[in-house]
């Protein structure tokens, strides 16, 4: 695909400097990028600048200033500013790149339940299984080898990747997307001991997921008790993150990879957890908390914060322990040192 | 599904206080749940009490006093007492929702090799293939998708959940679970190097699971590099954990998320281990040995200990270190002072 | 297979001392052993060898001396000497069990589209699906259940075992072997927010794979951005281990199972990254450096260093931090010691 770079500027409302090109693509900016447009998104990007090969540049307005713009200048670079530069890249890959899966089958492997409800334009990849009493609303995507369990709902436009196994019960929003491997709703962690043995609580609960929530791959999120496991609209996970069951998470939060939430804790909205942090069981966390990487969060944190280490703590109270920890040499010459004068 | 709350007693064996009624399954106590029996598992339940619709209580002995019994009685609510409340529990969830499966099926789309040996009453879902020499005892579920390699043996009234890959010449023994997406018997980790370059060790050991032992989901149990990987009777273990080859577990273990365990360690009887802790390889962990979440345990530890922490220490020592830093500002001041006084 | 021990000398480039004797395998020293050889790889074996039934033993030179001599003799134990123990046990494990994977086919069941590109003496196993304009070279081996996407490119040799999942646009190398479960090519974790809502970056990247890499079980490799995600060539990653989009990992570096690495980082050559490390994103691990298990590294790293702890340091630093720790309580004394005084 050729387009001229001042159709680009136009779709992105920004004006065109320099000469109009013709540009193939987009790269990452120190690749061999001659005939595409990079983005400048990072000082760090500019520091280098000399090592960019491609001629057409978006750069974002709060690293643009005049000594860049005379760079661009004398290297007859052609180049629009942008205010949103993230959403400019956006943008310019779907510009390139529009989505265009459009096929509306069900795969003739595919072995999809007369008892269960499929809407238009879905399609059902190879090998899947859709089970009894299952509903997959309109424009729905559910490829090759996955198995969704009978009485589950899954929303309008929704995505599933490859492989990924949902059991019964579960209901998935509109437009949701999960990446290959994940499961979702086996059952949780549930046992009680007796002489020593521990006894299986059967689950009966299920696994909610609304609107717009996006699951990266391999992750697992068991299904309530006897309740409900629920992720909030608009909340983004990573891969290999566990979230154990009746978890709560809410809107609009975001977890890296490899953290895992324990069982029945219930999640704010606006929630950042950083990878390989660990929460446990039974507590709360505040909207708009953020919590470190590797975190061990103990116990609930309070709308606001910012945590780290382990046990977790106020972030700047950990890096003071840190700082503290450091001193203790210092201590411990001081000390040394009047004991050789007392002596 | 109606029925009376005095035939739920009886089957408890426990005796129904106040009117009888009829209800409609089972729930959490605080959902709309006007025609579903609950259970008071914990004192903080009791303390939200007026929050609780449901008429129909079920009390755990240890949580029932004077004060509850007037309120019940006061609110008209229905309820009995039982000694063991996770127990009743389960048998409220089994008495509600037994479990119906009785499939007895080989799906059409399963590949049995000819040379497989397949017991009575077993289900083999859509897209599973089973290879030559493994024999599947009576009532097993192999749900869609499922592996199992050549010269495996899979027990009794085994359930593995939809997309489980066993590779060849595992020993799964009876009454075992697995949850979707786990993979059993995979190469061990295992290379040596020469100038600089890792060269694979093959792996012909296997891996054992014992009866009643329960997998989660997105697990990864390595087999052997000449010998076994063993999980004995009775152990547990939550999704996303890692066992390395020539790990052996003891019994009525417990392995929460994200943990992970590196080759050749031997774990005891009833340890309990918690979310995202480690453990290296070549050591061994006694029996009864609790190990803290996100621990990291370095050497053996003898039986009956409680770690936390990296590296992993007695817990209480652990807990004494931590208090330990928090008084480094104190004694930062006492040196300070002193200085001043001196001068 | 029986085979006599000195043929199994002659094939080790070793000499055998002792009497010849029929063995029927190679095991781990201390089970039932007694037709079988077993190498004694480690000096704790020996620790033990009174409690060894095998009378066939292949020895590390290292490990061997003139006691051990004299107990070999006396006990009648046929055996051999070898400098290179994990050779040897290498070379004999093959010895016993060559690798006789010679299927040659395509399975009914599996669909590879008209425009997939499929090489000589190629294996695709029950229930894959390869898309358009995928090529698979000579000798592959593409297990029960895997997903191959369009425009991907797997090499001679390779080996997917069950339920693999490879995204779009991927390239695998020569003679990679990737584990079940593992998925390449899923979207890395990128979005902007706007007015408090994640939006998702597409992502129009691709893995590369390069010659001799092995992935273990249930791993997650994200592509990049625009740009790649490259492992490079002989690298080894153990089961569970998250890479996020435009990383690189150099040559012959070994990641333990756990450990996750944060977008655009770049490892080293020679890299040995233990369990359950953490790396965050944008940093440089220069060459040869050593990061220890549950380490959680926030800054880049240059060349050689071994680093542990959270925020990884330097490893002797660390446990200087750890011993200074312990000093604390004899501080505490002391000051208490000279307030008594002072009074």
């Amino acid at each position: 695909m050729s387009i001229y770079l001042s159709d680009l500027a136009k779709h992105l409302h920004s004006t065109l400097l320099g000469d109009d090109r013709i540009i193939k693509g987009v790269a990452e900016p120190f690749t061999k990028n001659d005939d595409q447009v990079i983005l400048i998104l990072e000082k760090k990007t500019i520091n280098k600048k000399d090592r960019i090969r491609s001629k057409a540049w978006i750069v974002a307005r709060l690293l643009f200033n005049d000594q860049l713009k005379h760079f661009l200048t004398s290297e007859r670079i052609s180049y629009m500013v942008v205010d949103q530069a993230y959403e400019a890249l956006r943008q310019t890959i779907e510009f390139f790149y529009p989505n265009e899966f459009t096929e509306q089958a069900i795969h003739h492997t595919a072995i999809v339940h007369p008892e269960a409800k499929i809407g238009e334009k879905v399609f059902i990849g190879a090998f899947c299984e859709i089970e009894k009493k299952t509903s997959i609303d309109d424009s729905a995507v559910i490829a090759k080898g996955c198995f969704i369990g009978q009485n589950s709902k899954i929303g309008r436009g929704v995505h599933l990747d490859p492989n990924v196994t949902v059991y019964p019960n579960t209901e998935i929003g509109n437009n949701v997307i999960i990446h290959s491997g994940t499961v979702i709703g086996s059952d949780g962690f549930g046992f009680y001991s007796k002489e020593g043995v521990h006894i299986k609580i059967p689950h009966i609960g299920k696994v909610i997921i609304e609107d717009d929530v996006e699951i990266g791959a391999n992750c697992c999120i068991a299904r309530g008790t006897l309740g409900e496991t629920r992720i909030k609209k608009g909340t983004k996970i990573d891969n290999l993150v566990q979230i154990a069951h009746n978890v709560v998470i809410g809107e609009h939060t975001l977890i890296a990879a490899q953290a895992g939430i324990a069982g029945s804790t219930t999640i704010g909205d606006h929630v950042i957890i950083a990878g390989q942090a660990g929460i446990v069981g039974h507590i709360e966390i505040g909207n708009r908390v953020t919590i470190g990487a590797q975190a061990g969060v103990i116990g609930s944190i309070e709308e606001g914060q910012t945590v780290s280490g382990y046990p977790a703590r106020e972030h700047s109270e950990a890096m003071k322990r840190e700082a503290h920890i450091s001193q203790i040499p210092k201590i411990l010459e001081s000390i040394k040192a009047k004991k050789k004068r007392a002596e």
